[in-house]
């Protein structure tokens, strides 16, 4: 067994930790004699399992009782429906911010359930900026404004939180949560697909303030309705219990590695190493604007793309996989997860100073 | 390690060889340095997988070219919205017949979006009958005729596809799927949880005729419609990627077996063991019709239900897990999918009996 350092922007990399804890019970949980993926989502064991996991998240990220987490499926993808349809009553309005292909994704799907006002855009700078927040044209009383603090396609990060005083703040985090400290009490609500910094995909998060919920119509599916999940403790029908448990083991380790503000440092560190490294580079560049720059996804490009496909060939032989950037921009992205260690980026920036030394 | 036989309703037993397979793999798939977990899902590695998953399902099931196989999210619970949403057009109306707690899920979710017709139901014998079809009464022209081949909770099976003509043919055969044959061109739409006879929770198969495809208003969440997965090949955003190989792992381990047409041999033999030592004891009994008993959950009850609590407590006791029956309707219950072997059985009727000697 040999584990190579994988920046894949998702489903990324998990702990080695999380994943030879997992292989050891995976057909025997505890001496009970089958596997977590056996055994009913009420049974106590497993039950057990997912307050621990739902507890070991309200601590890493400090979640008040005034918020219910909900344990669903969709990935984001279906979050872009139910904030609308969950959220956005008859006649009202949404402010959107559209800083990246999942905005823009967001925004679409939400056009199908009522008015949806784009309060601002970076569209014109090929979404390598954050609009300032004094630029934004909020409508005059939205149900909700909606963005996503980080865009894992551009590798932008938004440097600060809207202030939108009453207003439900609602926040696209599938590749930021957990990789630093946040204060969910500034939010409505938040979701993340669990594929990047929480566990495997088909696991979705929900934290939503209770008195959000409740507003769906009559319409929209039982499945869609975040109430029925707070209802049910997300056990309406059969949760992915197996993917909860991983989460709940990503969890516990988090808290082990000294939670998320230990994170942040870490996080931080490495960002910070590989984008000086490109920046003092003329072999390769970012185009983000630095206060914007994402610590989870560092996309960059070569000066002459020619040599793209050389670069993916030789890092993959050296154990540094899948940096190929997303299809719709090309170039490369190393997307650096809580779960990438330092020494991945370490090796990686070896190899690009090393690649450019060869091909510069 | 020591693996138990285990009896649960879902999610059920999964095949030892299918978890063994999984545990060498998951830090290490077959060299590549990362687990199938941490691989996006558009990789080549996975993509073949997710292919040849499809590939054996069809070759398991006899689905031809005429219908799409989605792998989708939520459960059957989602179905039940997401059938009318597609395939009930406005002002339509849709025939249900009702045998059980599922079909009663699925018949109230329904009503969210059209005019329902409950064609037949056997709620007046306990769900302990299927309504014979000249009893039905069929709409004029529906847009299709749901039903639910196996009842998990009830133990109730369909022994006769039914003959709606032209209608659409929709059934939910989560608990029934791949436990035999079944002339999958009669049918307009099969769906299935995965968490009984396919692989862990969180895994949907959709098999549709394509000719249906394509039908849902632009009121219906793009995750919703089955159009946006037929056209990406599941692949809209991030499927369950996990489960979806530990699905083909299933589908792997059943083609070793012989297939569906041999597990269907086993499954009956083991179902008519069971039933045939309940029937032969005045101590348990199961009070399902005889020709509508289910290979796959077999509820019975004690005559003394003050030993319930023994019963349960001893069976677990001697390696026989989640024996205990669906919290709405108590007894027993020993549900015998695909993945619990024959031995499973022998052990369990040795243990009933030893039990009613003791007790009886």
């Amino acid at each position: 067994m040999s584990r190579a350092y994988n920046f894949c922007a998702g489903p990324a990399a998990l702990p080695t930790a999380v994943l030879e804890q997992a292989q050891q019970e995976i057909l025997d949980f505890q001496g009970k004699g089958l596997s977590i993926m056996e055994m009913s989502h009420r049974d106590k064991v497993f039950v057990d399992i997912a307050e621990k996991a739902e507890q070991d998240l309200r601590d890493l990220m400090g979640i008040s009782d005034d918020y219910a987490v909900l344990f669903l499926q969709g990935g984001a993808s279906t979050q872009f429906a139910m904030v609308p349809m969950n959220l956005l009553g008859e006649g009202e309005t949404a402010d959107y911010i559209n800083t990246g292909q999942w905005s823009k994704k967001a925004i679409k799907e939400a056009g199908r359930y009522g008015k949806i006002n784009v309060a601002a855009s970076s569209e014109d700078s090929h979404f390598t900026t954050v609009p300032p927040q004094e630029s934004w044209k909020l409508s005059a009383n939205p149900a909700y404004l909606h963005y996503c603090p980080n865009e894992t396609i551009g590798g932008l990060e938004y440097s600060f939180i809207p202030e939108v005083g009453e207003t439900p703040l609602v926040a696209d985090m599938s590749s930021t949560i957990l990789s630093r400290p946040v204060d969910v009490n500034r939010f409505g609500m938040i979701y993340a697909g669990a594929q990047k910094n929480i566990g495997p995909a088909g696991l979705t998060l929900v934290i939503i303030r209770k008195d959000l919920l409740g507003k769906a119509g009559a319409h929209v599916p039982a499945m869609l309705n975040y109430q029925t999940h707070a209802d049910n403790g997300s056990m309406y029908n059969t949760p992915p219990t197996y993917a909860w448990y991983l989460a709940g083991l990503v969890f516990e380790w988090l808290k082990k590695q000294g939670g998320v503000a230990n994170m942040a440092e870490i996080n931080q560190r490495k960002a910070e190493k590989l984008y000086g490294f490109i920046d003092g580079s003329d072999f390769y560049s970012n185009p983000v604007e630095k206060i914007s720059r994402s610590w989870m996804n560092v996309p960059f490009v070569l000066a002459d793309d020619a040599l793209d496909k050389t670069f993916l060939a030789e890092a993959d032989a050296a154990g540094l996989l899948n940096l190929k950037g997303h299809r719709s921009v090309g170039g490369m992205r190393a997307s650096i997860y809580n779960a990438v260690p330092e020494a991945a980026v370490d090796a990686l920036i070896a190899f690009m100073a090393d690649f450019e030394k060869r091909n510069g």
